[in-house]
C-alpha cells in the first residue's frame, strides 16, 4: 500500500515530466541541441582519455571543455559568431599580453608591479568602455570580455619570457580545438540556421497579419450574433505577437550574418531588408491594433454599416490576401507579381469607397455620433491598405536583392524552395 | 612641415577621440563602470602579488578574474544576479562532480570511463534542455551554463578522492572571493541601481505619451500653416520610443528582483507591476501611433473642424495632464488623487462630445467624405481616454502596493524623493 504523499508526489512528476515532453515537441531542435552539448563534450572526454598526450599539454584541457560549453549554442550563426570572436580576441590578447608583460619586466621588480597595474588597468577599463557602444556591443561583446580575461590571465601570470609564450601558445590551441570541434558539431549534425528562422519569422508576420485582414471583414460587418467559439477566432489575435517582435528580428540578423552559404541562402544574404520589412509589418500591426477595438466597440447599425460593407470588405479582403502572397514569396523564395495585383485591386476599391462617401451615404442616420465607428473603420482601412503597399514593395526589394527565381522558372522545377514546416531543409526537384 | 596625410589622420583621431567623449557624456555611469571594472582586477592583482598565499592555491587565481571579468556588470542586479549564480552552480556541479567521480572510480578502469562518459553526457544534456524554459532561463540562465561546466571539469579530472575534494573546495572558494569583489565593488562605488532605471523608464513613458497628448489639440486644429521648425516638435514623435520597450522592460524587470532594498525600493518592490503599466502604456502608444497619421493626412476643412476643437482639444489636453500627473506620482513615489480628477475631466468631455456628436453637428459638409478624418480622431481620442485610465488605475495600483506617501505627507518633509536627472539617490530633508 502506497501513502497518499507518495502518490501525490508520483502525480505531481507525472505531469512535471509530461511537460517537459510537451516542451520538447514544441521544438524537437531543442532536445537535438541538448544531445549535440552532451556529445561533444563526451567527445572531448574520449579524446582526452585516450589520448592524454593529444592536446599535449595537460591541465589545458579545462579550456577546451569551456571553449564547447560557451561556444555551442542553438543555431550555427550563434556558435560561429561566438566561436571567432573566441578565437581571434585569445590571440590578439595573448600577444599583447606577452608583450605588455616583456616590457614590464624591463621595469625592474618593483617597476613591473607598478607598469602591470597600469597595464592592466588601462586595458580593461578602455574595452568596458568599448563594450556599451551598441555597434560593437552588437557583433564582439563576447570578444571583447574574452579580450579582457586573456589579457588579465597572461598578465597576472608568474611565468615570463619563453614560459609566458608557451603557455599562451598553448591556451590559443586548446581554445581553437574546442571552437573547432563545436562548430563541427554544431554545422554537421542537424543544422539550425537562424538565417532561416528569421526568414521563416518574416514571412510568418506577414502571414499573421494576412490572416486578420482575410478575416476582418466578413467578422465586423456580420450581423448575427456571435455563435463560434473564441478559440475559432485564433485568426483574429494572431497578429499581437508582430507588435512585439522588434528586438528579436534585430537579434537574429546579426547572428544570420555570421552564417556561410547554405541552401538558397548566399554569404551576404540581404539581412537588412528582412529587418526593414519586419519595420514596416509593424508599423501595419499598430494600425491593426487601432481597428481590432471597433470588432467589440459599439457598432454602427447594420443598416448604415451595410451601406460600405461590399468595398470595406474587399479592401481588406484584397489587403490580406496581397500579404498572403507576399508572405508566399518569401517562403518559396521566388518573385512574382501577384501581391502588385492585389494591391492595385484593394487600390481601386479604396477610391470607390471614396467615391461613395462623398455621396453621402449616411443620410437617413439619426446622428453622426451612431456612423462615426463605421467611418473609423472605413478610415482605418484606407490607411493600412498604405502600409500594406509598402510592406509589397519591401518585399518586392529583397526579391531583386537575394536574386529569388522568376515564379514561371520556379515551376520548370529548377530551384530548391524551402520547407516551413521544420528547420531542415528539403531539395525538391520538380520534373516538368 | 607634416604631410597632408599625417593632418589627416591627426583629424580622424580627433573626431573619434571627441565621439568617444560625447559617448561618455551621454551616459557618465558607463566611465565609471569601466573605471570600475578595472579597479576590481588591479586590487586582485595587487592581493595576489604581494600575499601569494593568500589565496593559499596558487594558480587558482585565474578563477577569481574570471569571476570579476564576467560577473561584474553596469547594474548591481546584473551583478549580483550573476554573482549568486556562479557561486550557487559551482557549489552544487562541484559537490554532484565529486560524488559521480566516486562512483565512477568504484567501478574499475574500463567501467570508469564509460560511467564518466554516461554521466558528463546526461547532465550536460539535460542542464542544456533546460536552459531553453523560458522561466528558467530568466533568471538562472547562467546558473545553469556553469553548472554543465563545472560539472565537466571535475568529472573529467585525473585526481580523485581527496585531492579531487581539495581542488574543488579551492575552486568554490576563488570563486566566491571573486564574486565578492565584484559585488562589493558594484554596490559600494557609485553602485547602479536597474530598479531605479526601470522605475524612471516606465516612468519617461508615460510622460512622452503625455507630450503627445498634450500638444496633439494645437497641433491638429491648428489652421495656420506649420511654421514652426520640425525639431521644435520633437514632442509628437518621443513616444515612439514606447512602441518597442518591451522586451528592455522585461529584463530590467527580472534584474531588478535581484537588489536589496536600497532608498525607497524594497527587497520585495512590486516590479510586475510596472510590467504591468509598461504594457498599458504601450497599449495606449499603438492608438496614438494610428492617431498621429491624421496630422499629417488631408484633414477635414476647418469650419466643420472646429465644431469638435474645443472638446476634442479638451480631451487630449486632459487625458495628457493626467498622464502627466500619474508620471510624476511614479517619479516621485507619492500618492495623489490628482490624474483621476483629470481623468475626470476628460471622461465628461468625452460625453459632451459625444452629446454634441448626437446633434448632428457637420449636417452642412459637402459630403462624407470631407468629415471622416475628423470623425476618425474623434473615435480614436475616445479610446485614448479608456487607455489612460487604465494607466492611471495601473499606477494608483502601484501607488498602494510599494506604499507611496500621500502627497500632503510628502511636504511635510519626511521622505526621500528619487531624482530623475541622474542615478544617484539625494535625501532630501525639507524643514516644514
Amino acid at each position: 500500500m502506497t501513502s497518499p504523499n507518495v502518490k501525490k508526489s508520483w502525480a505531481k512528476l507525472v505531469i512535471v515530466i509530461s511537460m517537459i515532453k510537451e516542451f520538447g515537441q514544441d521544438d524537437p531542435r531543442r532536445v537535438i541541441h541538448s544531445f549535440k552539448v552532451g556529445l561533444a563534450l563526451v567527445l572531448i572526454y574520449i579524446l582526452h582519455h585516450f589520448r592524454p598526450t593529444f592536446y599535449g599539454f595537460g591541465d589545458n584541457i579545462i579550456w577546451a571543455v569551456l571553449t564547447v560549453v560557451i561556444v555551442l549554442e542553438l543555431s550555427v550563426g550563434a556558435t560561429l559568431g561566438k566561436g571567432f570572436n573566441r578565437m581571434l580576441a585569445t590571440g590578439l590578447a595573448g600577444g599583447l599580453g606577452v608583450a605588455s608583460n616583456k616590457i614590464a619586466t624591463l621595469c625592474g621588480d618593483k617597476g613591473k608591479v607598478v607598469m602591470t597595474s597600469i597595464f592592466v588597468f588601462v586595458i580593461a577599463e578602455r574595452v568596458t568602455f568599448m563594450r556599451f557602444s551598441p555597434q560593437l556591443k552588437a557583433r564582439y561583446d563576447y570578444g571583447m570580455i574574452i579580450f579582457i580575461l586573456t589579457f588579465c590571465l597572461i598578465s597576472l601570470s608568474d611565468e615570463t619570457g619563453n614560459e609566458l609564450l608557451e603557455i599562451a601558445q598553448e591556451r590559443l590551441l586548446t581554445i581553437i580545438i574546442g571552437s573547432c570541434i563545436a562548430i563541427m558539431v554544431c554545422i554537421f549534425i542537424c543544422p539550425v540556421w537562424i538565417g532561416e528562422d528569421l526568414h521563416r519569422k518574416i514571412a510568418g508576420n506577414i502571414e499573421k497579419l494576412a490572416d486578420f485582414l482575410e478575416g476582418f471583414g466578413d467578422e465586423y460587418f456580420n450581423n448575427s450574433e456571435n455563435t463560434e467559439a473564441e478559440n475559432d477566432k485564433q485568426f483574429l489575435h494572431r497578429y499581437k505577437r508582430v507588435l512585439s517582435s522588434k528586438s528579436m528580428e534585430e537579434s537574429m540578423a546579426v547572428l544570420a550574418r555570421w552564417e556561410p552559404r547554405h541552401g538558397q541562402f548566399r554569404f551576404r544574404h540581404p539581412w537588412k531588408q528582412y529587418l526593414k520589412i519586419g519595420n514596416l509589418a509593424r508599423l501595419c500591426a499598430y494600425k491593426i491594433e487601432a481597428l481590432s477595438v471597433y470588432l467589440n466597440n459599439p457598432k454602427t447599425p447594420y443598416e448604415f454599416r451595410s451601406i460600405i460593407q461590399e468595398l470595406c470588405t474587399k479592401i481588406s479582403l484584397e489587403s490580406g490576401k496581397a500579404l498572403k502572397e507576399s508572405s508566399l514569396m518569401i517562403k518559396k523564395m521566388y518573385k512574382s507579381s501577384s501581391p502588385n495585383s492585389h494591391v492595385s485591386n484593394a487600390k481601386s476599391a479604396v477610391e470607390s469607397l471614396k467615391s461613395l462617401l462623398r455621396t453621402n451615404p449616411w443620410e437617413g442616420a439619426d446622428n453622426h455620433f451612431e456612423i462615426i465607428p463605421a467611418a473609423t473603420v472605413a478610415s482605418l482601412l484606407i490607411d493600412i491598405v498604405i502600409c500594406v503597399e509598402k510592406i509589397c514593395e519591401g518585399v518586392d526589394e529583397l526579391a531583386s536583392l537575394a536574386n529569388f527565381v522568376p515564379y514561371e522558372l520556379l515551376h520548370r522545377g529548377i530551384v530548391q524552395p524551402i520547407s516551413d514546416s521544420d528547420g531542415s531543409v528539403h531539395v525538391v526537384t520538380v520534373a516538368e
